[in-house]
């Protein structure tokens, strides 16, 4: 067995033939490796003696390799021609003098640069090592045998890479305070992160920086491409040069003119683009085509036809590719190219109907299409049958930061990653696969979300596939990779805890749309468990910190505390405004206690970013500054912070009694009440119910609770209450031997009689279906009684899913079965209280269309009656993107697709069939005429089943 | 000239034969007059000499008044034998021994103290001396001379009184703390009032009280009848029994048996009505007959028929017939007897088509039918021609208190004269001529309005007629009555106007119903010309009490200080938490000081109340206890007091534009600003417009103000904002040569550019037409062009009137022209802007029907087209009392009548007609089809008509 130990003796071989970014890469792995042993590798001179030796290299560019190879002792073969690849050896005396070597060969320059950083990885050190000073743990005694000897794959996706968008305020700040601007010393930081992520490919930031000026000059264009990093730009950015440049360079004497209109001033753009091409031409890059109008807006006017902006950008891209042929390479094959099919750019390729869009452009034949995400992190058109073999291959760019519709999302990283790991694993199947490039704004609190795009960029058969609990496995993988060092496995534990608990709040709904309407404060206890789930996080949080080092503080901080303390505090402050807005309305005193938790929680929300900004010598300075809160228009204009409601008491004590998840309440006062009865206790699966005692007044109240019925208990019947009570009603069912009716009243004492009517029944319902109560019945997809496969696909469990946690999908993702006769199905059965309509509603994940046309299945049919097919687009007349469904569903994380359904009374059995691809099924929800459900934004609980209670199924 | 001096030698006479009542007022007046002079007047001996001497007595009851008789220098035929009259004289020489006399001889017992009162007020004494302690002002040399010597007028109404309801906390609690309960003590105090007042009768409290048990004893009734107070019971309590007697007596093994029910308990009933009027036999009383339900309840359930109950009244009406034969007269029509047509029981009266109802029954025959107002001062059913000869006449029972639908208001007296003087006027004229009773609650605070109730139904010729501005000649003689001892004229005439201020507002809307979305916190300017009139009450009120001396406090703080100011705060804090609400809804930084302003408001409200209690040695203790604040029931059962709105400011300076009356507001922000335009300028008489720069951050904003325009002047254009700044933007018109279009902008320094469209117009419109404007037209209905009076009757103009302040009413008020040909009318002219429809709505008095049958016409026509006749009842299938529509109208003061209309572009005629009685117009408004006026309470102000301004007629 082969092994190098990584002690004071430990040397790397320099060669200048090496390309300097690999020499340079190699000199962050040397720190790397100081930082977990304590010991400096020394550089190792050809031909002396050396115990412990790194050898790197890339094919065709080192000597050491090539006699290694041409001793026998290694196999360029396993590497040379691929891309991307390395392989990594352990070996024993690789040469005279040398005791022991590790052996890194890359295919080429980034495949020795991932070999390299393998090797950082090995001794457990985290890419984000750098860019959040995730410290590797120190370690004694540091070896590799030859069990580590491997050859890397080549990457699933060609290019991978992300975009730095919308960079003000925060990367704008931080790259100012640290560097003095978005010049080559801060891409470096940038480009050493990619790579470290097996990234290989950027669009740098361009929302008033110029990559190709700043650096200064092309410094930075050229030390990307020095470190391999291949140079893009974003999808309105034509030919290497920056949305910005133009601006900058325009005027009445400029060369290029003064108008971006390539109809108006043709000369003048195509010498602009020219100079570009020129200026970059000896760089990697991916050279964007097409053109849009100045700062990211439409081309053409709203008069324009779509016949004339296809006209136009096939002129475009016809002009574009002829300066690529004269100035780059005549076989414009042979040069990377891409268009971006964004915002209606996307129709301009599709066409429609009566005017045919570009695709089969001939211009177009080897250039990536690439597609884009519905800016929340659901992808739009996927490659069809009809361009499925596209010779230029497709791409994908997606969001994890908007600033733009239907709203921005850019302070603290929202991303789920099941959302993630979903679509672009579809979109991997649908032939998304020759560029992924996901926009993460300031880059900052996003690093869990970049990390899983790249590594499912770069390994789909590792992280994709169809079951989502992989997503777990990440997680757990990212967190020990962060966190090993500084907390032990419990404290880990807990992280990932925290990941899963603030990413799920976020997946619900994100920051800057949360307000005070979103939970009902009280229905169905959808605001107190997202208040339970932010205030676990906060303590749990809390507890951590106290148990990490100082130096590890800047990792914790930045990668876990800020995101989620920041995500639960200001999930909390929405809640208890919410709740203060609403008890203020009702006059409960407790109103002016929680209006001082809002105020808290704003004033933690300063806390935390300033904590956040100034840590590690003000190491983040600059990132959490994007506003946050309150948004009422896409953007953060005029946007809203809480507001504090106060109340004065009554005059005289006064008594509210409301249920804890009821808004309505009774006063037992003499003239205005409104007596309830509470009907939950016919629930199988209920025998309690929680009520308050709350007081209207400043002036406490005692009560008295008083009933004659023995089958009524409550946990406590008297006391005095200054602000709030919480009693509990419970049912001893046994006692039942029927339905019944009782009563009970709340006295409060000198002013006034509650009176309460409860019915209950014992617990006899049918087995196996899910039982209908106060007018509804709600399931969990996942819960299905039976599933059916046929060959082309089967449903099978998404979990974690969505934001209900777990959903229903088919696969092959790809399969369509709305023209099939066979379609794979699932069956739900429960029971309904009558015969008559209920309103039918399947909660679906909000995906879109994976078609250009706006069209997208479900099928079902209830009790064996014929399969109703609904397409789920509510206006098939226009594209789906920016219609009004796209906003709400993207607001709202769900797709709510509603029919009228006969229900017989007693047993039901309703069908959900495979369809159009792309549809998650996520619950069902059935509402009888007439009732109308409490307000909420996740809707009901889920209804009782007599089944999984008593196998301990849930 | 005979003439008497009220010096050191004044003497009383005094006869044991007078009626004991009649003596214990001399001795008051005698009180009274030391007040004045400072000299105890001595008492008479008869046959001694006296220089000055008052004589005194009732026809047949005073020797001295015999022998004057027998002498010739009095003639009692001008007295006697007439109802409550005196003769007040003033001689030489009367008899032996004495210069200088005044003889008062009344009638009877109360014409006796009537005259002696007279006294007392011709030498500046209040009504108002003992109950608010108004001291009269000292004066010397005080004396009469016969230009005084008058015979009084028997009053235009036979019983005039008031009732003291639903006592607590207000009424009950004073009479705890000053007499230890509801006791002869307590009443003595409120009959002196009730007397000097001219008034006569009197139904005690009873909400939980007995008048006839807690004197003790029949002391309080004793008392009654010893002043000659005649003694009646409220509306439920027949057979001069309070209605809490029988829920003291009532047991099984009661001789009253144990149930409220006639049909169940005939006998115990009877018993208990056959011992009430044994035991009240011998004092002079009103008796109530009938039967409602215990605690002013229906006496038969929902079940019972019309029918049912019909036959239960007339069987419970002849059993108190017969009782009352039984016992006090066989002569039934010799016993003033009483039968009150409240809620329900009216229809029990009229009964239907299909069930002839109580009208007629012989039972009935003297009865005196009472009927009442709507609850809130406008009178229902008026006698129609059917009834109008009934023998036992009519009386009102009138509500200046309401303890019941559609909403209470117990706190301070709210009532604003010209409402009584219209209503009871009318009512008066339809023959309600008997009895006239009052609801003032706790009577505090309602000493103005009860007083103008008393005074009016003493004095029909005086006080009553067609001229609303009597009303103002009232208040200007009460308040001289009132302050002229402690203020200068300067001072009185500001308290009139305060007193006009304060009871104005309540008019528009009462202190209880008063909340956040009454007035719109910035259309039209409506709230604030409330906070105007408000902060005028309250700064005028704070610098009169200044000028007060501490023995004078008493009356200026409990007949005005309190009510005007108590009134004031309450708006003003409502109209600031409508504000406070809309700021932070708008983010405004200033919404926070405006939530303090709330709260100053808040605590002004219980000093003023602390204040008003703890004054004169808490002479009024008890009486401030009412809530009042944000009814949101009928009654106080949990009400709300106003919830204040904090706000945190946005994180960077924000600037937000807003027009003074609108709440649409820019913020020149890049991406989401919605950019106005003005059109006021188009309007005549427009030539400015203010607007305001506002904060929505702590911190300030620097503006710049820009145009092009040489027609626009801006009060200031650049400045530093930090809360708010009004701008005033001028045109000006002699620039204009035609209609224009202009533009301006403000920018926000660093932060955005705020973009106005202003369009003007020269104003040239046609002359003695009101001017569309904003698409519509509004007319104060005393501005019509044209009026003609038929010889049956014609349109007035009450002024003052209303919530708009004045209105046109036909007289006489009796007349019904809704089948006549000949009708009289008024005719409005205005401009539309162009051929079309409009909703035309007449503003009106929320009067109700006068007959039974829900019927009130108005009827109106356009252009000389056909005369529209439309019912003003919503719901023609039910009695209009206790309809929704009462409730709305009663709540808004104002009923809302809107028929679609057609106009012509340029000039229009609208007619309105008499047509039913009772229909008061205050306000017209045209709306073009398709505009939506800004929300608000009061409506848009008046349009232009160019006449009215040229000849200053406004």
């Amino acid at each position: 067995m082969s092994k190098i130990s990584f002690d004071n003796r430990l040397m790397f071989t320099y060669e200048s033939k090496s390309f300097p970014g690999v020499n340079k890469v190699a000199a962050l792995v040397r720190q790397d490796i100081f930082l977990v042993t304590g010991f400096h590798a020394g550089e190792y001179t050809k031909g002396s003696k050396c115990r412990n030796l790194i050898i790197y290299g890339t094919v065709d560019k080192s000597d050491y390799l090539k006699a290694l190879e041409d001793d026998g002792l290694i196999d360029l073969d396993e590497v040379r021609g691929k891309w991307e690849v390395y392989s990594f050896k352990v070996l024993d005396k690789p040469m005279d003098g040398v005791d022991h070597a590790v052996v890194i060969a890359g295919s080429d320059k980034r495949g020795t640069i991932y070999g390299l950083f393998h090797l950082s990885e090995l001794l457990g050190v985290s890419p984000l090592i750098n860019w959040n000073h995730v410290l590797p743990k120190k370690k004694k005694n540091v070896f590799l045998t030859d069990k580590e000897n491997i050859v890397s794959k080549e990457p699933s996706v060609k290019y991978r890479g992300f975009f730095i968008n919308d960079e003000w305020p925060a990367f704008g700040n931080w790259a100012m305070e640290h560097f003095g601007g978005l010049n080559a010393a801060c891409y470096e930081r940038v480009f050493e992160l990619l790579l470290r992520l097996k990234g290989n490919y950027l669009w740098p930031a361009m929302w008033n920086s110029n990559f190709s000026l700043d650096g200064p000059g092309l410094e930075s264009a050229r030390l990307a491409d020095e470190y391999g990093v291949v140079m893009s730009t974003s999808h309105h950015e034509p030919c290497m040069r920056s949305g910005e440049e133009y601006r900058l360079l325009r005027g009445e004497n400029s060369l290029y003119g003064d108008a971006w209109d390539f109809r108006a001033n043709r000369d003048g753009i195509t010498r602009f683009w020219r100079d570009g091409l020129l200026r970059n031409q000896s760089f990697e890059n991916v050279i964007t085509l097409g053109m849009r109008g100045e700062r990211d807006s439409r081309i053409l006017g709203d008069d324009a036809s779509l016949q004339d902006n296809i006209d136009l950008i096939r002129d475009v891209v016809k002009t574009q590719n002829d300066l690529i042929r004269e100035i780059i390479d005549e076989d414009i094959k042979n040069v990377p190219r891409q268009i971006v099919l964004f915002s209606e750019v996307e129709e301009f390729f599709y066409g429609n109907e009566d005017t045919p869009g570009l695709m089969g452009d001939p211009e177009l034949e080897d250039v990536t299409l690439i597609l884009s995400d519905n800016n929340v992190g659901y992808t739009r058109t996927l490659p069809g049958k009809e361009i499925a073999s596209h010779p230029g291959g497709f791409g994908m760019y997606y969001h994890m930061d908007m600033h733009g519709g239907p709203y921005s999302f850019k302070w603290i990283g929202s991303t789920y990653l099941p959302r993630v790991w979903e679509q672009m694993t579809q979109a991997y199947e649908f032939g998304v696969r020759q560029i992924w490039v996901v926009n993460v704004g300031d880059i900052a609190t996003q690093e869990l979300g970049l990390s899983f795009f790249l590594d499912l960029a770069y390994d789909i058969e590792k992280w994709g596939g169809s079951d989502a609990s992989v997503t777990e496995r990440y997680v757990c993988e990212w967190t020990e990779q962060q966190f090993n060092a500084m907390l032990p496995l419990s404290g880990r534990n807990k992280i990932k805890k925290i990941i899963w608990d603030y990413t799920g709040l976020l997946e619900k709904r994100r920051h800057e749309i949360m307000n005070v309407d979103v939970y009902h404060p009280l229905h169905f206890g959808e605001a107190d468990n997202v208040l339970n789930i932010s205030d676990g996080i906060l303590k749990e949080a809390a507890a951590l910190k106290k148990r990490v080092s100082d130096d590890d503080m800047s990792a914790f901080i930045s990668l876990l505390y800020f995101p989620a303390c920041g995500t639960a505090n200001l999930m909390k402050m929405w809640i208890m405004a919410g709740r203060n807005k609403l008890y203020a309305l009702q006059n409960r005193i407790e109103a002016n206690d929680i209006a001082e938790e809002v105020d808290r929680c704003v004033a933690m929300d300063a806390e935390l970013i300033d904590e956040y900004e100034s840590i590690d010598d003000e190491f983040y300075k600059g990132f959490g500054r994007s506003e946050h809160v309150g948004f009422v228009n896409w953007n953060e204009e005029d946007n809203k912070y809480p507001i504090r409601h106060l109340v004065y008491g009554a005059n005289s004590p006064r008594m509210l009694v409301s249920r804890a998840d009821d808004e309505n309440y009774m006063t037992g006062l003499e003239w205005n009440d409104h007596p309830q009865t509470w009907r939950d206790m016919l629930r199988p699966d209920v025998d309690s119910i929680t009520f308050d005692l709350i007081s209207g007044s400043e002036k406490p109240f005692r009560y008295r609770i008083h009933s004659d019925c023995s089958w009524l208990t409550f946990s406590k019947t008297e006391g005095e209450v200054a602000k709030k009570e919480r009693i509990t009603l419970t049912v001893n069912k046994s006692l039942l031997p029927d339905k019944v009716t009782g009563t009970f009243n709340i006295e409060s004492v000198g002013i006034g009689l509650v009176h309460v009517t409860v019915e209950a029944a014992p617990p006899n319902v049918p087995e196996d279906m899910y039982i209908e109560s106060d007018g509804y019945i709600c399931i969990e997809a996942r819960h299905f009684s039976d599933i059916k496969d046929t060959p082309k696909g089967a449903f099978k469990v998404l979990d974690p899913y969505g934001r209900s946690g777990s959903a229903i999908k088919v696969f092959p993702v790809t399969a369509d079965f709305k023209d099939e006769k066979r379609r794979p199905y699932v069956e739900y059965r429960f029971s309904a209280s009558e015969d008559g309509e209920y309103e039918l509603t399947f909660e679906l994940a909000p995906s879109t269309p994976v078609t250009f046309k706006p069209e997208q299945y479900i099928g079902f049919s209830i009790n064996g009656g014929k399969t109703v097919i609904m397409n789920t687009v509510e206006d098939p007349d226009r594209p789906f993107f920016l219609s009004r469904q796209w906003q709400k569903e993207a607001m709202s994380s769900v797709k709510k697709v509603t029919a009228i359904v006969r229900c017989a009374k007693g047993a039901n059995s309703l069908m959900f069939y495979g369809m159009s691809p792309g549809i998650v099924l996520e619950r069902i929800l059935l509402v009888k005429k007439g009732i109308e459900l409490p307000e909420s934004y996740l809707g009901p609980l889920e209804s009782y089943i007599r089944d999984y209670e008593e196998e301990g199924n849930e």
